[in-house]
């Protein structure tokens, strides 16, 4: 998966227009919290969400999705046994899945959940916050996650993970990291209140299953998804009065971004 | 209960008056991922949610309550057990109900759930896309989903599935089709917005489960349901930017909206 | 528990000054209707929600929490195992916790679930509209709840209910009572529209849960969260045309609202 090729802003909005002209179907397998916000971000970019989480259907719905998003907010044992049943066959038939572990490693049953997901069937892009990243890491890099807590350091250690794992890792924060184990991106656009509304995360790591569906290079996906949240968050921000009007302006921005604002706007390095 | 009483605009606007003088208790078995938007969209128009979907209670409430909303967003092992204790009740006791058989044809164990509420207790109103209502006739009708795929060739089908099984169906599109196997009534009101939000469709099937507990002719309820919606879409979308302010602009134009304004606007053929 | 001293408008002030300081990490173990609109109430008063309610974690989570919300909007039997689990914790570790025991009365499975719980571990407040405390008490006071259904009804008994469970009792509604079984606080801000959008009595809950983890006197805690949702309310109905721009607005106002605006705008006796 790694290389050398640089990425450009031109490669951000091409990816929005793929997006928008394919409309991929993204299964995503989400928390009760942020399910209706994720679909409400994923139909206002110009994907088409299916909720499909249940151990039933999971499997097979994962050979026809273009992406895969799995969210562990707030797992039960119904939802962890579909997730592995998501990801097996999405690593089998090759549809590309993002892992995103919320709360790993503040909770033991989830961050074991969110370590053997990795293992078992090697996710195209893990998003987390640096600690959720540093846990993952944690059992296998031997670095605990109270030792560093900047997204500067746990960018290093996603190097690290991103090689060894070959996944492309994204660490969110007031500066986005995304790296493939070779190539480090920096994103820095964005919003405070994008902390103050519920599922800002979750809602950048279903823009990933969307935009990995569409862009052959997973580095470029994860770029391309928080590129275009934090830019229709910068607008999203001039215009609002408070974090409930900001996540109504954020969904009206997100379906208007046009690809080549995009890449004026988007503050990459 | 298929008639030839014709259904006219001041029928609609009569069975609004009486949703908003009765405030039916409408229960609610839907997914996780418009479960709030149901509940707002009830609330605003004037009905009473409630989102009784366990087994161990689902089967009571549905004999108090008005109606009855089925829903196979994100159907799990619990909640269909709770679906067909619900179900069964509503018929034995006369609660009318609605199945709205989401992604129907599209997944396996749902479609199947579908077909056995649809045959274990007839609902008395099934609102659908075309392929899910083609998904419901395919295994009795003989009609494969892929054959026909148009509102318009679903409506000839929804027809005859009507009749076959007294129940009313809603055919929902650009043109809405409402046929009881006799009447067949056409709506052209509504916003392609409608299709940006998560839950435009389970909205309107939650509307129908209001309608239909104070509209004796079901017809009338599931066309009153059609009308509210879309003609609340049309005056939500004249002052909106996008899809969030649109969905948010509609909670406030159904609790607004005046019979005679829905008689006056609404297309119907 | 209960005490004589008098609770003045400063307290809420400094209370609400406290939480943002603070930002208390909110365990909250609630509904698939309201667990996005849960997160986000706290978020925008400057808590730090966790939606923490599977079994195999929710205990251990009580522990680090600064507050647990249990809320029985849509309970199961696992969110229930996770229930008991979580409140058994925090009363071992002394983790403050509130119980919204939505819809006790009218269902048997969450009346029992919500006498059980409030029996086992002593919850710090207990949050519900007259009929639901009405039916807590039912068991024991020999009072039914037909007999009584108005807030002034409603909180004698739950003067009596506070002591004898040592607990704080808050009874919602035009106005609201809150009382340790000494003291007895009415307040009266608010606007009708909090009832046509969900959730508004389960954020008041969740806001309790917020308070009591910053705020030592319970009575205090529960009257700061019920000041701080209604005065907000106040504000955010002003600047509404309906319930959907009403909700969005009341996020807004939550994030900015001042303590010495609480502490003015309150009308408390």
């Amino acid at each position: 998966m790694s290389s050398t090729t640089t990425v450009t802003p031109q490669d951000l909005a091409d990816a929005l227009t793929a997006l928008r002209d394919k409309a991929p179907l993204v299964q995503c397998l989400t928390n009760i919290v942020v399910a209706g916000w994720t679909a409400n971000v994923l139909l206002a970019v110009g994907a088409a969400p299916a909720m499909v989480d249940n151990p039933h259907e999971a499997g097979d719905f994962a050979a026809i999705a273009g992406g895969v998003l799995v969210n562990l907010g707030t797992p039960d044992d119904d939802t962890a046994r579909a997730m592995h049943l998501a990801v097996a066959r999405a690593q089998v038939v090759g549809t590309p899945w993002v892992l995103d572990p919320v709360a790993a490693g503040a909770l033991k049953w989830r961050t074991s959940l969110a370590r053997q997901l990795l293992h078992d069937a090697r996710p195209t892009i893990v998003r987390g916050n640096p600690s959720e990243i540093l846990a993952l890491a944690g059992g296998t890099g031997g670095r605990g996650v109270e030792s560093v807590d900047s997204p500067e350091a746990a960018a290093e250690v996603a190097m690290s993970l991103a090689g060894q794992h070959e996944s492309v890792i994204a660490v969110s924060g007031p500066v986005d990291h995304i790296t493939d184990g070779t190539r480090m991106i920096h994103i820095s656009n964005g919003h405070p209140w994008l902390t103050r509304v519920t599922g800002g995360g979750c809602a950048l790591g279903a823009l990933m299953a969307a935009f990995v569906a569409v862009a052959p290079d997973a580095v470029v996906a994860a770029a391309a998804a928080t590129a275009t949240l934090t830019v229709a968050a910068d607008s999203a921000a001039e215009r609002s009065n408070g974090p409930g009007s900001f996540a109504v302006a954020l969904l009206d921005e997100l379906a208007v971004l046009e690809p080549a604002k995009l890449a004026d706007r988007v503050r990459m390095g």
